[in-house]
């Protein structure tokens, strides 16, 4: 478990204290880093990275830390033991940003009745870059607006083109400064590091125990099918290179952003094209994943209220409203998925659906839902 | 015009003494810079780099750099100001590589009777990283090899695959680097410094001035039409991005390699489709470049000899054998083009055409050739 947080005035310590629930627990401390970054005529606060590891599986562990005079203290647990069987129940968000819409977003996936135990986040995060010069306090600020989540289970994330911050022309030319310094991803565990994309991918999608993880869920930012107007076709450059890989390594489900609404496809897939077969329409196709657009997370830029007209086939279902989704893994073979618009009561599931797992049980579900 | 050399025991002087044939032209002096860089076990000597500015159109010049103890003068003629209807000559070349069919590729250039002024290089050059550990001793061993012709003429490249040098087992984890420190391009002229390449290309195919530049080449690795088994469709990830650009700014010709064989395009494009209409195959198009595969320079892993059957009808010619290319611009609107092979003797031209200016003279050529 990675614990980031951000001193102001002194470093102070970057060590995290932590122990199990049960009293007699001893305590004990993991030793993390700082590090700061400026940007244009902002220097950031002391942002502290510390790992905690050999943590048991679920169990509640209470951790604190020191921030100036003062010490917080905070509460997680763990994740059960991988396996064939065991449910656990992931949120999804994208483009949440920190606007009146982010903070609705975020408490509506709060009060889920699902109660979900950890978060994929599918990038753009502070919209920082949507103020004069990247105005790196609203990385500050957005950090203190999910801390009352993300403090107390697992986000994990994929960056966004608002990551970026490439701002040439106020001499800030290392892309993804803020983001990298901020927030930290176990890319080593994942042994991503120093890897090329494509490499680590194509050995990636073929190293997966289904057994072990039985559930195959890729995110990233640019959706793959996207039948909005925004960003329309954007993820193509992606798609003709890697959708074969995902259909072929049974992937559950594809989870992106970018598109400020929600949509979710049928499964098809769009891999028989070489050129000169004309076969390059999507298909049907049970091996293939489900593609969530879940990029409707509150943005500073508002809806995408515009879609390609007539619904194409692919698009199982869509909608230009706030909200954010739940995949509730039941076991190998099934899990409950939700989506809830902000517009509606905590427990109100707008769009619905069983999935099936591609590996266990690739059946059809659509004609279950 | 960039001067690029190397020295080895010591740095000695980054300046270059340069001076028209005219008897009475007077010696100028450019001072240049050096640098090195490590690469695994082997240091690199002193890569000098020095711009000279402010040269005269149309001009013989002389020119000096100092190495060890010895001085070594060259000579080249700078090209004529640029216009509407000025003759020009250009060499296209890539995956040259240092092997015998690399010897042979480039003394019949040199020897080529249309005398070519400057050369196009499609990208991978020197091939080093196809020896252990990557063996920087091939990417010095390929300026002596090349230095009999690119200390005469200019030559530009785009990066190959094999500039990449990117080995993560040996500790070199920093992309391109023998590359970029061996050879430099204008890019600050260009106005691509710290700009992303999508931004960049989009803004600069739209600045292009045809009564200046009448003729719109693209250079670019990895071939967008291919009907080689090499390779084939490795390009799509950049071709759905970027072909309808390409159209729009209508390119006369688009330089490519990668693939270790030769092959020309009709005139087409494969820009309407978009998902839900099954208009995914390419089409004739007068606005679209010819695309040419220009790999064949010698390599080191051998020729393409497997190609896709049968022959699509986007491919105009095409084989598998070793080779150089040669576009001689006469006016705004013709440009007579040649395919040279190494098995011929040097005047013999394998494939040739008639290039009609794009935006000039955008007529059909092939029911002229």
């Amino acid at each position: 478990m990675i614990v980031s947080w951000v001193t102001m005035d002194e470093p102070g310590s970057s060590e995290v204290v932590y122990w199990k629930e049960d009293e007699s627990s001893v305590k004990k401390y993991a030793h993390g880093k700082h590090k700061s970054y400026k940007f244009h005529d902002y220097t950031s606060g002391y942002i502290h990275h510390c790992t905690i590891r050999k943590l048991e599986h679920d169990t509640k562990y209470y951790y604190e830390v020191g921030i100036g005079h003062t010490v917080r203290r905070f509460v997680f647990t763990t994740p059960p033991p991988v396996g064939p069987d065991v449910p656990y129940t992931f949120g999804m968000i994208g483009d949440l940003g920190q606007t009146f819409d982010s903070n609705i977003t975020l408490t509506h996936y709060e009060k889920n009745p699902r109660k979900p135990q950890a978060l994929l986040f599918a990038g753009d995060l502070s919209y920082a870059d949507n103020y004069p010069n990247h105005d790196q306090h609203r990385w500050d600020t957005w950090g203190r607006f999910v801390e009352r989540s993300v403090a107390y289970q697992p986000w994990i994330w994929c960056a966004g083109n608002h990551e970026l911050d490439f701002v040439p022309e106020i001499g800030e030319t290392q892309p993804f400064k803020p983001y990298l310094h901020r927030f930290h991803v176990p890319f080593k565990a994942s042994g991503s590091k120093y890897t090329p994309q494509y490499q680590w991918l194509k050995t990636e999608l073929t190293k997966v125990n289904r057994t072990e993880t039985p559930w195959l869920i890729v995110m990233l930012h640019s959706p793959w099918y996207n039948s909005y107007d925004y960003h329309y076709m954007e993820g193509e450059t992606m798609r003709v290179m890697f959708e074969s890989w995902l259909v072929d390594a049974k992937v559950d489900l594809v989870i992106a952003g970018h598109v400020h609404g929600y949509e979710r496809s049928e499964r098809v897939s769009n891999v028989a094209y070489n050129i000169v077969n004309k076969q390059c329409s999507p298909v049907k196709n049970q091996s293939a994943p489900v593609y969530l657009t879940i990029g409707d997370g509150g943005n500073v830029e508002g809806l995408a209220n515009k879609m390609t007209e007539p619904q194409p086939e692919y698009s199982a279902f869509r909608e230009a409203s706030f909200g954010h989704a739940i995949l509730d893994i039941k076991n190998r073979t099934h899990a409950h998925y939700s989506w809830h618009r902000n517009q509606d009561g905590y427990p109100m599931e707008a769009d619905t659906m069983w999935f099936y797992n591609r590996y266990w049980h690739p059946v059809d579900e659509s004609r279950s839902n």
